[in-house]
């Protein structure tokens, strides 16, 4: 039996099922001598008691350090396994292997083989055998572990009572009344909070001195796992010895500063560190340096000492887990008990990081730009928030049941309230979710028009009038809704009683709400596009949010109409013969639509204005958000997923504009500059364009000529259509 | 108990309900002394041996003549069947039926109310005492009616087993056995034509003498009642006696001109009259004659004098049925024994209607536009198409079973193959008959490449060339492959026979198909709008047109998204708030869909390029076809079905324009005239629209002039478009 993940041998019972005298291999980034300490009491007891053969791999190590390439991984613990199983013999598990490895990943190049074959031939034998000492036959039990704790009783409860047993997969011990505070389905939100799965090998250290706080790494990270606080010095008093901070305060203010980094939620993806623009200088000055004093030195040496020599200025690096869990206090301390300070929230990258984010810990993939877009998008607008989901990869990572990650703040207890629809009906479940709150409120509003009347001059007449002169600003009127609750809960007027009485029973439904549609290009490309069109059509204050992966990337990675020409796909293995749809036209066809596409990684503040923008238009809007997935096969893996995107604009292959009916003129923004980059260069750093290269030359080169022919001419028919709209 | 159509009593059993003593009332145009000669013999008898006060009366006569609209027929017999039932008494009936009229149509202005309190009055005294002669009570049977016969057994024998017991209303006592020959539910294209409904009040009569043979009254035709024949001498010699003849023959040949008319298809909405231009021409002659001599008429006068003058000169007139019936006799031989004349047939005006239309005698309403363009597909491209039709009027139309207005030729046997879809899923179905035909063609196609290799020069070789090299152009596909199947037959190749007769086995597969998706703007803008948007990216060589009523006609009348600003629907009773989506811009968007807007009554050359370029396109193709509806509540009623476009053209209220993708440059035509007459008044001319100026006067204003505006910058896009597409 092996293990592949040492967070598991906390989170289940990974042993029992190997047989007296069996073996079992556990990967880890343990040394032999560290086990007895970090080894739960049940696993060491079992293993010693059963005469297990104890074999350690730290796997993660060998692929990075001695073959280059982490995702090889698995293919070390596999030669691994095979090597200790004894199945067959060693030199013929090692042939099939490697046959396998050829069949598998020819497609994807020679490199992708050779590394294959490397990291078999290094799995074979790098493992060691651990003594098993006497002592863990008998050996203390480990503390029972504590039940999950808070200040939201429901949420505690639910914790302990379902996500503990279903997550260590128990969930079907559990009795149907178990379920009894869930009758219709609803969750309390914010469980994810509880998992701190601790899958990460490596993740984010802050160094003080050296950050800048522009919050560039909090605004990027998929997983809210590193989180700017600003303290007063009180609160910077009570934080956890050794918290870190930086040297300056926050500008034009005494707050102290730190950057706090969950080691515990953070799933390595290394987005933070690329997206900081300190380490990113230090490094490109070092490269410099080491390319000018010892232009001898190849590739890999001198990336190596320009690392090195960049030490010293950089503000984030990756440091393994265990290292980086020293940070996880400061994070817990900032979440629990530092207030939000207002004043330094706002539209901006380093303002909507002030903001604490309401989708947090979910678990979309290492480097997910789904969740990095929607994790901002509940840092604007989360408190008044709801959310209508698409069935997809969104409604997985939205809604793992019951590890909720969209959650609530700590403040009032607002957040997103989030529901998963079908397929292909997501667009209208939203509509719906919108006109109910919408009936409610406008009865509830009529009721404050009657209490206008009513009430003399005073606080509460003024609170009235604020709140009706603000119907339509969200955000004023989430102040005037609060400053009228207040008002009506103070107020002694007796005449009024019955009405106040009667609103303040659904004061919930007072305030403007935002109302979302999320989903991927499966669904607002295809198969809930006529929904789609028909909600846009209805001109209803809807905001929709499109995370357009360009591919059916929940299900395995079919072709969607979002799709593009050349890409490989399933139900496209010869590459896509047709064009990407163009979504965005057909919704600015209507006129009253708004309608932005926006990547994240290319430009924030445009994405930042995008949201802005759609949400306070009183009309249906669409975003849509460029998402590079796993799927894409991105040359460097997901930690380039940011980068990818300034890469795909530059390149001409996405296009950042914004339609904004509101205006008079221009209502059409190309916010992307002309291309400047090679289009058939970039597709082809990508997997699933190389792809096609690689099995078809032939077709590939012809497609993807067409390919960077039509996003020339969309990126002049874009210009075109701005001058429609002049 | 009263019977309101003549041509009931010999379809129906009318009369044996009628207690004895009872009253019976029939609307005809008959006079008293002229029933013994028209009703059936059962219903004589009837009347007479059970002692049956009848009454007749002429309600279409009293309602033309005496009230001058003929739409208030219904009220009339209303207001007769109140007087002579004495359910309550006279005067108080009347009372309730003024009350009720007043408050069915105030909405549609207080002209229509008097038209309906005229109609009360008018037919409450209006009906005639018939003196039932004793000679009934024994007069002879009447000789029983012949079964159907002609040259299509297993049609014949669907008409005589399935269809005349289920249009008479007794299909329910049809054994299961009676549908033996349809188990997969396949009906025999062609029935409709056994119908023989005789319907129409009034209906064309041709004369001769003024025709300028253009055909342009069988191009509008809704129901292909009035056809142009071309006859050889021969074929004119055995004509019935009387058909009426050209004095000059058909342009360019000998063959004599007649236009045929089928007095018991048509369903008198007089389109043919209101298109011939030679009447338009004498009636705008003799009503400015009229207006110059006799300025001191009043409006009604002058028309009647107008058109006593113009009589002479006109080629169309509507006359009573019973005298157009003369007619039948010329146009049922011309159907069943003159022969097409290939060297007339063309993609014209006139040229179109030489050609056997193979949708005809359907059960659309008199003056339906979407049967008119129909009708015109078959001419054009019937004997090769596929049809997958949506749910609405034109499935009903299309294919109310067991009488299939599709019909096939009489050279060939071919002509459409039919099928009805859902609502939700037409377009995938049709992309899937398109798919089927295609696989089948290809795997033939491969054959006769087969066939080529293996047989020597000769005619069967260049047949097999001729077929191979003309495989995507449909016209010149069909004549390769008739001479291709000749040759095959007539070929003794011995070492191919096996290929051949492969290929012989599946023959009806081997020509280019023209694959058509039919359904109106429900289906197409609303719920079929996903599928069709899916088809359409396909990118696939299938042909869509959209029958555009802007409203969800055979249901009702429920709002759609192509229903437009201010227009008053269900759903939509107080106008609709938003503008007309722009389904043509949106599947233009694509770059790879050949798009066209149409309008038959505004530009008929126009409608027959845009058939011909989308049909011949190797890829998808969208026509959208402006269908005034009865619905609309067109000034005039449905006769001015093909004028009313003409108006909406000139108004800007619909565009006419082209996108062809195969163009290098100027892909966009616009080819509707900058609106030149006044959008207001034009919708204010239909009731739709007049309807809310009636109810609310101001949201009308407001509304009508946003609307304007709409329709001033949609035409103003539609030019910047063509500007962006060259």
């Amino acid at each position: 039996m092996a293990c592949h993940n040492q967070a598991y041998l906390t989170k289940y019972d990974m042993v029992s099922d190997v047989k007296p005298g069996g073996t079992f291999l556990l990967d880890c980034a343990w040394k032999p001598e560290e086990l007895d300490a970090h080894l739960p009491s049940k696993v060491k007891k079992y293993i010693a008691n059963n005469n297990v053969n104890f074999y350690i791999i730290d796997a993660t190590d060998i692929a990075a350090k001695r073959i280059g390439n982490v995702k090889v991984k698995n293919t070390v613990l596999q030669s691994a396994f095979f090597a200790l199983a004894k199945i067959l013999p060693a030199a013929e598990a090692v042939e099939y292997m490697k046959k396998m490895a050829y069949k598998s990943y020819i497609k994807k190049g020679q490199a992708m083989v050779d590394l294959n074959y490397a990291a078999i031939d290094a799995g074979a034998d790098a493992f060691i055998k651990v003594e098993v000492p006497e002592a863990w036959k008998t050996c203390a039990d480990d503390a029972p572990k504590a039940p999950a704790t808070g200040t939201r009783p429901a949420l505690v409860k639910a914790v302990n009572e379902l996500l503990e047993p279903i997550s260590s997969m128990a969930g079907d011990s559990l009795p149907v009344s178990a379920f009894a505070d869930n009758p219709d389905g609803t969750f309390q939100q914010g469980a994810a909070a509880y998992e701190k799965r601790g899958v990460a090998v490596n993740v984010p250290l802050w160094h003080a001195e050296n950050c800048v706080q522009c919050n560039t790494c909090s605004f990027v990270c998929p997983h809210a796992a590193i989180r700017p606080a600003a303290m007063t010095a009180e609160e910077a008093a009570a934080a956890p010895e050794g918290t870190p901070f930086a040297a300056r305060p926050v500008l034009k203010t005494n707050y102290k500063f730190t950057m706090t980094v969950s080691a515990l939620d953070c799933m390595g993806c290394t987005l933070c560190v690329k997206a900081c623009p300190v380490t990113k200088k230090a490094l490109e000055n070092a490269e410099k340096t080491v390319a000018a004093e010892h232009p001898e030195y190849d590739a890999k040496t001198a990336a190596k000492e320009a690392a090195k020599l960049a030490a010293p200025k950089i503000a984030l690096e990756m440091v393994p887990q265990a290292k980086g869990l020293a940070q996880q206090g400061a994070f817990d301390y900032a979440v629990a008990h530092v207030a939000e300070k207002p004043e330094l929230v706002g539209n901006t990258i380093k303002g909507s990081q002030f903001k604490q984010p309401l989708l947090e810990f979910s678990g979309s993939c290492a480097g997910c730009a789904e969740t990095s877009y929607a994790r901002l998008v509940t840092q604007l607008f989360g408190e008044r928030m709801y959310i209508s989901n698409a069935t997809g990869c969104s409604s997985i990572w939205g809604g793992a049941a019951p590890a909720t990650p969209y959650t609530v703040n700590k403040e009032s207890g607002h957040g997103p309230a989030w529901c998963n629809s079908l397929f292909e009906d997501n667009a209208e479940h939203g509509l719906g979710m919108y006109l109910g709150q919408k009936v409610l409120r406008e009865k509830l509003i009529g009721y404050v028009r009657e209490l206008n009347e009513m009430v003399g001059e005073g606080e509460l007449k003024t609170a009235c009038e604020n709140y009706l002169s603000t119907l339509d600003d969200g955000k004023a009127n989430e102040a005037a809704t609060k400053a009228l609750v207040a008002a009506m809960e103070a107020s002694t007027c007796e005449k009024c009683a019955a009405l106040r009485e009667k609103i303040l029973a659904e004061k919930e439904y007072l305030s403007k709400k935002s109302i979302w549609i999320f989903g991927g290009d499966g669904w607002a490309y295809d198969i809930g596009f006529g929904g789609l069109d028909h909600v846009l059509a209805s001109g209803e204050d809807v905001n929709v949010f499109v995370f357009d992966t360009e591919v059916y990337s929940n299900t395995g990675g079919q072709a969607s109409k979002a799709s593009n020409l050349g890409q490989v796909a399933q139900f496209a293995a010869a590459g896509k013969a047709i064009g990407k749809k163009n979504l965005a036209e057909i919704a600015m066809s209507y006129g009253y639509v708004y309608v932005a596409q926006v990547a994240m990684g290319a430009d924030m503040n445009q994405l930042l204005k995008a949201l802005t923008e759609a949400e306070a238009y009183h009309g249906p809007s669409l975003i849509i958000g460029y998402a590079p997935c796993e799927m894409h096969g991105v040359k460097g893996g997901m930690q380039n997923c940011q980068l990818e995107m300034k890469k795909a604009v530059d390149a001409g292959y996405w296009q950042m504009f914004r339609y904004n009916p509101t205006l008079e003129t221009g209502k059409l923004t190309v916010d992307s500059k002309a291309p400047s980059a090679d289009y058939i260069g970039f597709i082809k750093s990508e997997n699933r364009y190389a792809r096609l290269a690689q099995t078809n030359p032939e077709r590939a080169e012809a497609l993807f000529e067409k390919a960077k022919e039509n996003a020339a001419a969309k990126y002049q028919r874009l210009e075109k259509m701005s001058e429609l709209y002049k």
